[in-house]
């Protein structure tokens, strides 16, 4: 615009600040409170002449009401959360341990909700209602020509002829419901990403077939088990009478799939602290992490399965191979899009010298982490799963080349944001429970869907157990089974996906339920962890660099001649391939180029790249020679753990040293730094001697595969 | 709303979650776009056999065109963020310094803008108009009823006839607009957060007078002669028939208040970098981040200037002292808005022992000190301004309360917004230049602009610093005083309270001007600074703890015999009452109280409240003998500055340990605790003594007061 085009504009009042469609951060509701009043006073300052003066006072004593409302109804929360914190610490001192942190910001937000609904008087909005007959179709934007100004309006949503009364009625509720999308959009991605930048990598890959086959495969069982049979239950509530409304079964399969992803985290935290078995905690962790992501793109494939033609609820193959495309289309662009960014941010933390100005580095880690979840959303991925895999990239290689500083700061940043997002979450869920207005309680759907859940986790849970049984080394007992079917709970991502969508009869009454699981699953389940654990007999007081002892009540050492030995063998073998081929790539290619660890690439690369080898290959690792930290290697895996997994060898190892290393100290194997093809295949053909525990651990990846 | 209601809903479609007036963190623009995909993808799922099926694609399409617009302008914010940060280390790496990052950030702004500006084609918007004549008012939300269906939009604000048509043409050009909001909402609270936050604590009490001075007398005087003179600019440009639309006398008034806001980022950077004079260091952040506060409530005083009766822009007493008072009222309200919320999160911190829990810490100190602005908020004071005093009051008591791990997290994190926003701003300045449709530039007006400020900041440099110089032990020298005068850059601050309004002719004008100022400002005097610094012989390279030699250049003592002894004294003597009461007050009772530091209250309280003295001093008081940490003390004044101040004796010195005790070693004087008022009085009585450079330093409430 010349200035010659702003010259033109009306005096004083007229050409409000460009339309603000980008917002970007906290706080957003003071923006329009705040917006509309500082216009309101210019217009007032400006142009106090005006003949209109008086009603726009009038407007903007209104816009700084809505404004201070919205304020106190932040605070509401941030109290809510500092009440929160306070008796968590309170329980801690006094080791309480039967109510987590969760189910206590769930609780001060049911009473606030109670007072919010019952307490507050309802007042009459201010908001007016326009007739206006229009082409059949809505806007974004409504430009509104108001005797001669024009106001310019955003579209917020479609609502319900019967809600336009209910509009105006109860502002105090209005103003403590959250936007959905605020859940999926900005509170889960932290969550999501300090799940993947905290994964116990060690012991997560030392699971990771199973975790995988729990995670997919598991996942998929409950939600299909699931959303059978809550459309037989809807089936009976036609019967009965007790539906009112339409409830498909794409409806079924689809709360199926949100109420598939679970949250153990007060299992966790209890686990955590009592040091309780690393596997069992690995397994849940990771299967928790990784159903997150296959929950929110499962929904979103049944969500798209659109059946061709008139007979719209029918099966149709088309349709539903489109929809296990999406699925695999959306995963594995997700999943690229996370490991990219984390991949880009490592080479851009080893080339430069970023690691002397801490700050820099963090301030880049963060925006780069940011930067994968909007390149996902930009390219019609989905976010939070593209940034639940850009944490474990970043866990797994760019965590190498951060300065120590770095580390900690990355470390405990995430872990506030990561606090503050999930105890905002459960508080959020309490006081929904009242002041959300659209419930649909139904208590025969209810009491079907707890059946469900349960029938759904224990149809995969125990199943898969059996087959992961068959070809693990170390089996997942009894008492681990029974561990991971009864800490099934429900929490964040199951609330998040339900909430995202409230629009029809179906989405109300799975929304009231869901939100009833979570409650019942936190605050029971939660509670009865420790009475479970000892139980169970589930060994507490763990050293997580311990390896459990040979022949326990969890896990019983497969030897090679045991009666499922040749399956046995044969599906390790299997999965052993493909699990050498990859981290013999990660640790001769990607970790040295990615990070300042690993072999030099001089030596894993051909002759012929020598020149880019050289390039590549960062100076510290030939003189790498400082022991690892305990402290991180626990935390993050790091080159020392990998190193673990191919056999204590030198890469001058001779030829007796596959097995003769495996005794050595673990600090030993730490200092070790490359091991080439050969030895690992020695090390790797040492699982038919009989070895010892440290030797046991030393050929993981051939453990635990499906 | 009862389940019966619900159910009464229409199929699928109709009842869109509650009004989203509530939103809370980053990413909103997701938010929009993502929610009307899923009502939409739910409605074409569910409802798919409605007839405007076709219609709803074509709304859902465009919802997520658009969300991926927001995406996509968003990840262009975070890699300009991304390219700077890596510039910015090229440049710390090469030991570049004619360039700070806030210029730097700016720089690519301005090419971005240029690319979005003539590199993207002008789209055609997909918004439409309706005209739809109403009574003479806009309200907040519309209910719009489409052939039968009813839509929420929300006012955006108002829009010039003019512009109208120009709404629709450059899409990217309104992604990256931001609602000018944001930056006083957003971005501003971190970054004056951790300007009270990690204000040098020593050096800043040390010369409390003179900073109070130039920001409280400084602002009001640069404000008065910057409004005056542009008025004789805009009254020559009406002359000369520059000026094509109204200019009255407050927004003179106004544009001299937004534009005292001084911001010397670059040249404290710069001066951190070399150590130059550390008390210079204090003038010059002292005055900046006070006059920020001081310039924010001024400017709404200007704005809330309403003459009463017809002659609106006549001077009027009655609204003058109105405009005063409300001056008054914010400021003091916001102080202590700000001070009550970090008095009540040091109770809080003292009184549980969340020190064992740093993550339980760290967040109730951010949600704490969240909580300040929104308190303020809602009570209608200046959020901005609160959150500086709870900044300065959590690093003065809250701060020795935490545990160690939760001082370097919450410095850490705080480090890290303040940068982050810091150059989000700086960037989106760049970028504005460009991308604001609305720019009004007037070479007059801009050039009378950088006359003015230059007037206005020498009328008050020199003056204020020969009247402080009358009543100051150490002298700000001529050199200091150049130094000031040339360190007066425009920054964050003038930008924020610039582009908060620019609804008229008038702040348009405004906006342009000073976006201007402030990249002259920060790259010409921020490139200027290593110069002038070697011209005008400051010293670099100041220990920070080493006082200035006793006669140098900069500052001389002021020795009882010289010739304004008189007047000195007595300015000494009244401030020095002052001072001495509150740091007294604050030493033995606010300390003892709010912190595990001080001498014990059962000491400094009266006997009769013997009871209440025992509960609350901490018991930590009794056998606090570790030594101070030296980053800490340098960072944040902690108990052992204090001390210092009152000179160093221990409760039970004898009467000559006042001056005794003077040039002990600075160890010794951190490990005593406690003064009583005799030990306190005697110490400032030692004024008149001859004494050593330690001495000097030891009286220094005496010093600085004008």
């Amino acid at each position: 615009m010349e200035p010659g085009d702003a010259a033109r504009l009306g005096p004083g009042r007229a050409a409000r600040a460009l339309p603000p469609r980008l917002l970007l951060l906290p706080l957003l509701p003071l923006l329009l409170g705040r917006g509309l009043r500082a216009a309101a006073a210019a217009s007032s300052g400006a142009a106090a002449e005006d003949s209109s003066a008086m009603e726009e006072l009038a407007t903007e004593k209104e816009a700084e009401e809505s404004h201070r409302q919205d304020s106190v109804s932040l605070l509401t929360f941030i109290l809510l959360l500092t009440l929160t914190i306070l008796t968590i610490w309170l329980f801690k001192h006094r080791r309480v341990r039967f109510l987590h942190e969760t189910g206590l910001a769930m609780i001060y937000g049911l009473i606030v909700g109670v007072i919010l609904r019952y307490g507050t008087p309802a007042t009459s909005g201010h908001d007016k209602s326009l007739s206006c007959t229009q082409e059949d179709r809505a806007f974004s934007t409504l430009l509104v020509n108001v005797s001669g100004k024009f106001f310019e309006y955003t579209l917020k949503g479609e609502i319900s002829p019967g809600k336009i009364n209910s509009v105006e009625q109860n502002d105090m509720l209005r103003k403590v419901t959250f936007d959905p999308e605020v859940f999926f959009n900005i509170l889960l991605p932290p969550i999501i990403f300090h799940a993947g930048y905290s994964l116990k990598k060690r012991h997560f890959f030392r699971n990771l077939g199973s975790i995988l086959a729990y995670a997919f495969l598991g996942t998929a069982v409950s939600c299909f088990i699931i959303g059978n049979l809550m459309y037989g239950v809807v089936k009976l509530m036609k019967i009965v009478g007790q539906l009112s409304d339409k409830f498909y079964y794409t409806d079924c399969l689809f709360f199926g799939a949100i109420i598939s992803a679970t949250d153990p985290v007060t299992v966790l935290a209890i686990f955590n602290e009592l040091h309780a078995d690393v596997d069992l905690y690995a397994l849940l962790f990771g299967e928790s992490v990784l159903n997150d992501a296959v929950a929110i793109v499962l929904s979103s494939s049944i969500v798209a399965y659109q059946p061709a033609g008139l007979n719209t609820h029918a099966f149709d193959a088309a349709a539903f191979f489109k929809s296990v495309g999406i699925f695999l289309g959306i995963f594995s662009g997700s999943f690229t899009m996370g490991a990219v960014t984390g991949v880009v941010t490592a080479l851009v933390t080893k080339f430069t010298k970023l690691h002397c100005f801490p700050l820099l580095e963090t301030a880049l880690f963060f925006l780069m982490s940011w930067s994968t979840f909007l390149l996902a959303e930009a390219c019609g991925f989905t976010g939070v799963v593209a940034v639940l895999f850009c944490g474990i990239t970043q866990a797994h290689y760019t965590y190498n080349n951060l300065s120590v500083e770095s580390r900690s700061r990355t470390k405990q940043l995430f872990e506030v944001l990561h606090f503050l997002a999930e105890n905002f979450i459960f508080s959020y869920m309490g006081l929904a429970l009242f002041t959300f207005q659209k419930h649909v309680f139904s208590p025969v759907f209810i009491i079907g869907a707890f059946v469900a859940i349960f029938l759904g986790r224990a149809a995969h849970i125990y199943p898969l157990s059996f087959f992961l049984n068959l070809g693990r080394r170390h089996k997942i007992g009894w008492n681990f089974q029974h561990m991971m079917m009864f800490s099934g709970l429900r929490g964040a991502m199951a609330f998040a996906l339900a909430i995202r969508d409230t629009a029809s009869y179906a989405r109300q009454m799975m929304f009231t339920t869901t939100l009833l699981i979570v409650f019942f699953t936190v605050w029971i389940i939660g509670g009865g962890t420790t009475p479970m654990l000892s139980w169970l007999n589930i060994r507490v007081g763990v050293d997580p660099d311990q390896d459990p002892p040979p022949n326990n009540d969890s896990f019983q050492v497969l030897q090679g001649d045991g009666p499922d030995s040749a399956r046995g063998n044969r599906t390790k073998q299997e999965s052993a391939w493909l699990f050498r081929l990859w981290y013999s790539f990660d640790h001769n290619y990607l970790k040295p180029i990615l990070t300042h660890s690993g072999p030099p690439l001089t030596t894993t690369l051909p002759a012929w790249c020598g020149l880019l080898a050289r390039c590549l290959t960062s100076p510290q690792v030939y003189d790498n020679q400082e022991p690892l930290r305990e402290e991180d290697s626990d935390f993050i895996l790091t080159e020392g753990d990998l190193t673990l997994t191919y056999g204590d060898s030198t890469v001058t190892a001779n030829g007796s040293s596959g097995s003769h290393t495996a005794s050595t100290s673990l600090e030993g194997s730490r200092r070790t730094k490359s091991s080439s093809e050969e030895v690992l295949d020695r090390a790797l053909g040492a699982g038919d001697q009989p070895v010892s525990s440290r030797g046991t651990r030393l050929v993981f990846p051939l453990e635990d595969n499906a």
